[in-house]
């Protein structure tokens, strides 16, 4: 018998992949999760159908969501991550010293138990002195919370479920509530293949609230189209015009100096969405 | 019923595709030739069951096969393109008032007839004053020129079939023959996740070869981990040392004079690949 698992990325496209075998499945109160042993990738974390994170290239998306922030900010002290349950953000945060204090808002427990079973390398820094974890609702979270952060970042599902208010404008005006006078925030916005509406809407909405706001993309193979954005907002600092002193070694897989900027530059039909 | 293309991209991951219909199907005597109506991507066209273009993304590949070399060399008068026989290429290569001439060399002439009949946006170029079209080896029409071209472009199939002698030193060689003394050549060099391998061999050949060899990337959803790249090598001109005066506007959906640098800034295993 073989097992294969199939993502419908559209209605009529998606990826499929050998699977040796469903390591857990579980109706969790939010969502559907599975845990999928892959030939090609590893193990492969999903929820509702879609791949949230596999061993093989969960590197690109976590390195990518917290380095390109914390080497913008000059002094991150203070972190708060929206979503992240498998942990792959934190443990690429406190990869900075300067970093005092990471703070973790996940809705789903099961994410984060199952990540810690079933994906050690991924979610590694749950015992960190620096993290704080906070099974929650990162919606009131940031609803609740006043000038807190110096950086935030969002690492939702799609727009489906748990997370549709969290692609909403009312959440990021929250988002520059819940941080300092210089504060940022980045948030995973999907592909500009198949979701450019989306988008182009968050990108208006987020430029509508932030004096500065970027878009930048990194290649997550499992992702649809292989092409992920992030969008940032700051407040003061711009991620085009980091001093270059700011930098310093850290070991990754993805994410280098010079990528941090040329991140930034992107292709003119996706370029076209910010404008 | 539902009709699905799918594509094993390697052994155990790949991606398929819903057919409205099977447009042609053919033996040629070099490959198997399938066009399909998709929905998601248009028509789509594909040899031995991989997929080489379709009508929604093909701009990617065709944009950054043709303008990146184009641009970095000052006086693009004869350009070849081996292989390319959809027609993609020349279309984005006669958008430059330089060329004066670019010559294709495709194996196998039922793919330029099955592009002309069903991908007509793809090969609106093949009756431009400017092309020549030979249906032939293009290793042979290497092996036999001398000193010929300024810019030669290799858009093969990947390295099975007729293609594989057109991945080996002897052929990087005969490039060099083949174009003058200040010419310089791009080769599609598949993806970095699954082929790391291949990319590695090759960048290494070219760079006992060329004095300057340079690799960059591109995002094309529909080939394999959505991350494709090219490698240049180069007798004298430098992609990344472009002089500003060079660029001029040109109607495109991915290049932009901005990405002409930073597709060259690659991701760190993609970087390690070149050392």
């Amino acid at each position: 018998m073989e097992l294969w698992y199939t993502e419908k990325q559209t209605e009529n496209y998606g990826i499929t992949a050998k699977i040796k075998r469903s390591l857990a499945t579980e109706e969790t109160p939010y969502q559907k999760l599975d845990m999928l042993e892959t030939e090609e990738f590893g193990n492969m974390l999903t929820l509702d159908g879609m791949v949230m994170t596999t061993e093989r290239d969960e590197f690109v998306y976590h390195e990518m969501v917290a380095h390109v922030p914390l080497f913008t900010h000059p002094h991150p002290k203070h972190v708060l991550v929206v979503g992240g349950g498998d942990g792959g953000v934190i443990r690429e945060v406190v990869k900075h010293p300067e970093v005092e204090k990471v703070t973790l808002v996940e809705i789903d427990g099961s994410v984060i138990e199952h990540s810690k079973k079933f994906l050690p390398t991924i979610a590694s820094a749950f015992d960190d002195p620096k993290v704080e974890v906070i099974v929650g609702d990162g919606f009131m979270h940031i609803a609740e919370s006043r000038e807190a952060y110096d950086v935030i970042m969002v690492d939702s599902t799609e727009p489906v479920g748990p997370a549709v208010k969290l692609f909403e404008k009312g959440f990021y005006e929250g988002l520059s509530r819940a941080l300092k006078e210089d504060g940022l925030f980045i948030a995973q916005t999907d592909n500009p293949w198949f979701k450019a509406d989306l988008i182009r809407q968050v990108y208006s909405d987020v430029k509508e609230i932030f004096p500065i706001t970027r878009l930048y993309t990194a290649n997550v193979p499992t992702y649809p189209s292989g092409l992920w954005t992030f969008t940032m907002g700051s407040k003061k600092h711009d991620p085009l015009e980091v001093n270059e002193a700011r930098f310093h070694d850290i070991e990754t897989k993805y994410y280098t100096k010079a990528l941090h900027k040329a991140a930034f530059v992107l292709p003119k039909f996706v370029e076209d969405l910010t404008k």
